[in-house]
């Protein structure tokens, strides 16, 4: 399957002082590109929550290797590095495309819980579901 | 009745690379200082929330005088200006602790919902609420 | 001259819990809408930045008609609406895609500093960037 | 040294439609602890910046473990647990104060560079700000 990467245009008010990004919105970054992975292989996060699956975050870390700037474009590819029907973990790299480097790499955990907070396997309760995050799961 | 001030102090993430405070903040920063006056005169906003109501933003304005730098102090003056049992308007003046001129002056104004949306009256829903707004309504 | 819309969708992160989008992120579009305005029309705020101009706000303003969603597209239309060489006016007009509605409009207006913090004169000190304003000025 | 711990009230609109507050916060409350402990030992941030110094982040990491709501209060322990002149490793705890309990934990590197971008070792070229630093690293 064929996921394209997710694109973003850096705007003003993500920049701080010192005339760069500041580094909270890439973790920002991180899920939207997320969500717009989940879309694509057929997971729309906004669905999901109407079905009452949340996913929260339960780590995140971010390495930062090249400044960037307002009005720069950066390319973000998400890849489904790990998943067992009870947890996955997404890894992101941010491109930014004026010079095509790698500036950003990172990564986030999730669980799934149901509205009241339970934990979920979505193997077991949502097979569906389930499906589509194994059929794009990379072994890395 | 006294009501406090909010403080608060500029975040290097609030700043832009214009090196000063960017202009959205103001409207978050006009947020904290109305709940911390609800808080005060004994209209905590999570309590409101937990009784069904939520009290959403139909209008915001905001006039910069002075800019705000980093690791400023900023002392936020709300006051209800207007309120009648449906809607309410809050008025904020900002002065900036270092010279004690004002830097930002600004207005929103809300009303109050049910769970479903509905529009309320505190007056008749809510009395023992609507006398507490009543009691610190400014005759301006 | 055809100037297109700014398109949004709305993050996740955009969100309050009160299920809807944060009214600050308007602020921020906003923004966003202006600074594409002004590269479509031939002024990149990058490069006025770099030639030493910036662009402070001096007001906002905005009301809330409709609630908008994580994950609807709103279209933003910019209008200059004042300029007079020193100063300027942008009117904002927000539109769901999802039901072609207006569910937010504002306004920002803007003056025009040097490095110093000096006031400019476009029409005085760079006529190029005056006569790009002057085109697209609407009469209203 | 006697360090206090950063204090910070969670505001309404760092929520998200998930109810609790959104991930990409801790990122700066983060830094909003690691200014603010600069500060006590004698470093403060705006001053390194007048000086021409700037501490960009190389590297940022969080785990969630206890979800944080709306009007919460936290504090933020920051530990400067890895330092050597070029670059420091910073620790941060997070204990909400309503159940005493660690909600989070994360760290940031960060190195020391000049206003043209260039690596700066503290140690040679700011003896009095290494002074500092070196006095108040854990060794862990």
């Amino acid at each position: 399957m064929d996921v394209k990467e997710y694109e973003h245009r850096v705007q003003y008010y993500e920049t701080d002082q010192m005339g760069i990004v500041h580094h909270s919105n890439y973790i920002r970054w991180f899920e939207s590109a997320r969500l717009d992975f989940m879309k694509q292989i057929g997971i729309p996060y906004r669905k999901m929550e109407e079905m009452g699956i949340i996913s929260p975050v339960l780590s995140v870390e971010c390495r930062y290797k090249e400044m960037v700037y307002f009005d720069d474009v950066v390319h973000i590819k998400a890849d489904l590095i790990k998943y067992n029907g009870i947890k996955m973990e997404i890894k992101y790299t941010v491109v930014n495309e004026a010079d095509g480097k790698i500036c950003t790499e990172g990564s986030s955990s999730h669980c799934f819980l149901d509205k009241k907070g339970g934990i979920l396997s979505l193997k077991k309760s949502y097979p569906d579901i389930h499906v589509l995050f194994e059929n794009v799961k990379h072994n890395t």
